[in-house]
């Protein structure tokens, strides 16, 4: 019908980006994916995740686009950037290749630390490639306001990364129609 | 329409697991089940739930599906959970065949208590059968982060195990649709 | 076209009921009422509320119906309850018949006051009719747990009684379908 | 289809508005617009904002609409609003011609701070016209109850004017559409 080819006419890309110095910070959502089974209920194949993208500077507000490096928080992850006290850290090692033959070669390391004390924090990626011996460091300052950007978007996807919306969702439809008959 | 059979195709389950070493929690929400009445005003027929699934740990990260034990919590319980303070503790009592011939066979105590000064807590749950003469316990450390997903999720899905989506959803496109007459 | 006839086939109620010794609390939200000026742009007609409903009790878990009484909280006094500190209280004064011939006959007065140091409040409710010179008082404890309910669920539906969901919703669907043309 | 022109059949406005003495004080958010590119994909083409109006009062509750002046709060300043602690203040500057051949001529200047010590704020308005020499200023006091309302809505919408609901939006129609095929 129209209205399916209206709603999948195409994706919407909407990142929260933070333009500093040294290095560019973009964050944007990636939804779960579901496999529907032989019973006809769906379950989530693939989780979702809070993707982190940073870009090194190489000018005034210009960033390197193609040295960019993507750090994907799960939903503990991102559970744990929210509830971030004042003054505490959180710190997280990432395999991209892990399960694989490549596993071990290259190492991310994500820190969230406080900047001092006006409620900001220092978002600091290190990629540590093993094979190529050479190490990739990226800090970007985010200050108290742009945190609790981050803090309330992050809480509003968290359900939808989860798949818990889907839960939601489509039973709401059905206990309408139910009514219906 | 095939607009309704999309919305109607089937369900979708998304748990929130924490696997520990001596066992797993899960937690998914189910929606309350609606009656229309003759005057076409739907009512909540059986309350929604946030249910709790735990299972022991029969070897590294494996668990006996057969031994599961549930417990559903109200809306107030979940209220009580997401507003618990970092020394506080709450605790809730089930009796699953309530108000039938077997009430009192089984008792389910489900204890949330803070682990430490970390943010974290213990789930237990126990389940004591007076017939068959034993007790079953879990016990599940969940960090502050884990935490902080079950106090955002379960926050997210509380208007909708109490059925408030519902109010405001059907009323929201009928007053839309009066605008077009 | 029948996914219409779905949407308007009927309201649903559900309200968050907490039934004590001396009376019983039910709350529900209610929308607001828009009205489609010649411009084509819908405005709010009559602001929403989220409406509480007292009844006093004439038995163990029985309530007299016939006897109830209503308070509408405005998106501003919703506001009030769920910012309400530990220590704090709110009152409210309303006259049902404000600005028609009967204004002032009825006073209705509602107290919200901490309960003691277990973060639970008193709701009481004062209608003085100086006509039949008689007052109903209505006096319910809620607990701390029933509270985060109230503070959850009232914080959920306060957008939507301010009529912002409207706001964001037909102009997402109007930008969608931009994009296809 | 019918149920798209029942979409787009109009535009919703609901202003949340604070009446005081000596000016008037409305918002209401104004959604991203997006540009579909070659590729399907959607992109943010004009940010979304939360839009402050202030109007003088020229009487008792009676406001100047000729002379109301705007200041359009971006995602972070959403966001250093939303997240205000009881004793801080903030302060924006905007320039309504940046960029523009008239840059420098207007300077508008928006102070929140602190009105004592029961949770309200001060929202004060400079607008500072260098051509005219003419400066207007603007000051509403907003209660703790109203920024309860404001920190609330502006929380809800907060994802909205960033394009995140979007984001998730047309792809969990996609996934589902999905799991039909």
């Amino acid at each position: 019908t129209g209205s399916t080819d209206l709603m999948n006419s195409g994706r919407t890309y909407a990142e929260f980006s933070i333009y500093k110095g040294k290095a560019a910070l973009s964050m944007a959502p990636i939804l779960p994916k579901f496999t529907k089974m032989d019973s006809g209920i769906s379950r989530v194949d693939k989780r979702g995740v809070v993707l982190l993208k940073f870009m090194p500077a190489i000018g005034t507000r210009k960033y390197d686009w193609e040295k960019k490096q993507f750090f994907a928080l799960s939903a503990i992850e991102v559970g744990s950037l929210i509830s971030l006290g004042p003054t505490e850290s959180c710190e997280f090692f990432h395999d991209p290749s892990m399960k694989s033959s490549l596993e071990g070669q290259v190492k991310k390391t994500l820190t969230v630390s406080p900047m001092g004390n006006d409620g900001g924090y220092f978002f600091g990626l290190n990629v540590l490639n093993s094979v190529e011996k050479k190490t990739e460091r990226f800090s970007v300052p985010v200050s108290k306001a742009e945190f609790a950007v981050i803090r309330a978007a992050c809480g509003f996807v968290l359900p939808h990364i989860m798949g818990w919306d889907q839960v939601i969702r489509p039973q709401m439809e059905s206990s309408n129609n139910n009514q219906v008959k």
